[in-house]
């Protein structure tokens, strides 16, 4: 069995891993050279520049994940449909070089009146499920774009996305909450866990982002403060639309300082969380071959 | 009686009627010297410029209304709070020159966990409840921050702002959104009801604004349509936190455009809508006189 260089590129940066027969890392790499990056576009020349002395030995097989499958990317690579798990992928690998370089699909959710899609996620779920031996389960993927997905049999049932992070930024930036928050300051968890119950009780985040200004206002949240709060608030909003009865297990994978807050927010509702990181990436791709 | 001078100096514009003691309008002006375009901070003069003519008969009053009472306005009215009538903001007016300018208050509503704040919209609800003879009912004010207010008994008895114009205007232009939606489109009918009934199925906002992205990769929304849904999306939201049982009547203060897309959502929810614009403002600073 050869080894497996494992590729994630997405939007912003491209990050490879060189995995041995049995899934172990030897060796990973990373640029800024994400999908709206590639220089003239040339995604072939990119790639052979980051990769070309992992690929020498025979018999050395590519997978790659995330948004180079997009309509922006290398290749489009039509997403497979959900329920789909491991097995999916591999039947609709798009490859560049049969046999040696393939792009992964992404992931379509069309079971209802409007559909959702991933890309470079689902990786992350089966390299989880992998890692943690699970082949039912919730998984939150927090980011930009969150999301949520339903585990059953090995298969992804259906899933949904969240533009909490881009929200943040948005608000944060470009909002008139801008002017009376720190958007880089430190988690306080008292404010963000103030933030989390205020969006639990259901009043629409189009009224309780303006709380933080009238908060603001009347000197009940300060500019550090205020960050937090907002966070707490979109992180709430998005756990609202959850079903977490019954003391509910969460996989929750991507970088620490995120899944830390999911992970607050979600023992608020006695939800139980385990956390994984780039670690999934890999193992994902790694069970895509035989 | 004297003339009134009738003034709603607010965030982006300055616009001021001259009325007669019946509180008919003979002049009208405006200015795009809102209170963040006014030269060096002058507020005095800049109020000087526009109005000295107007204010030249003996025994002229002005009344201002609007962010110009904000703390970065011309001088900071505090808030009267909730439940408040005309009553409360008269006693509340802050005078510039004793019994000739006068700065009305905003309103502020305090009763729950988080405050809400108005500025300029209290008037034009008074106003509105005078040209309709109406002592209660339910207040709608569209805009970059809306205002829904529940009136008993002639005052403003709680509020809520909702961030709708704002995050229309952020997503439009700021997110991933504003690559696929041509944000300056004709309003789609279609496509802003499927909008709103998308809303009320309670999906959330995070979630339901990436449907928007999905719904263009899938060929299932133009770019003109697009803008139309997310509108529908972004006021179906903020209806969804208003108790419209029981065939309410909703009373709506805006811009026409704005109002008669109000009027078409909540239609949908089987509530009647009547509008007023600009007229609500002046009959609103008339009835704080004598």
């Amino acid at each position: 069995m050869p080894d497996l260089i494992a590729v994630d590129w997405g939007t912003s940066s491209l990050r490879g891993a060189r995995l041995d027969a049995e899934g172990r890392v030897l060796e990973e790499k990373s640029a800024p050279l994400g999908i709206l990056n590639v220089p003239n576009g040339d995604f072939a020349g990119t790639f052979a520049a980051q990769f070309t002395d992992w690929m020498k030995p025979a018999g050395s097989v590519c997978l790659i994940s995330g948004m180079a499958g997009s309509r922006q990317g290398w290749v489009e690579a039509p997403y497979a449909a959900c329920p789909a798990g491991p097995g999916e992928l591999v039947k609709n690998l798009h490859w560049i070089e049969p046999g040696r370089i393939a792009i992964v699909p992404g992931l379509s959710d069309e079971q209802g009146d409007v559909p959702d899609v991933m890309r470079g996620e689902e990786v992350q779920i089966f390299g989880a499920m992998r890692l943690a031996n699970l082949k039912d389960g919730l998984f939150v993927l927090p980011g930009t774009h969150s999301k949520w997905a339903t585990v059953r049999g090995g298969k992804v049932m259906g899933f949904r996305t969240f533009m909490t992070g881009e929200f943040y930024g948005l608000l944060g930036q470009h909002s008139i909450l801008a002017r009376t928050l720190e958007a880089d300051a430190p988690l306080d968890e008292a404010a963000f866990l103030r933030g989390v119950t205020r969006a639990a009780a259901g009043e629409g985040l189009l009224h309780n982002a303006f709380g933080v200004r009238a908060l603001g206002l009347f000197g009940r949240l300060t500019p550090t403060e205020s960050a937090s709060y907002l966070s707490g608030l979109l992180i709430g909003e998005e756990m609202r639309a959850q079903d977490l009865s019954g003391g509910a297990e969460v996989i929750a994978i991507g970088a620490p300082a995120l899944t830390a807050r999911y992970a607050l927010a979600l023992g608020q509702r006695n939800a139980r969380v385990r956390s994984f990181g780039a670690e999934a990436t890999w193992a994902g791709l790694r069970a895509l071959l035989p």
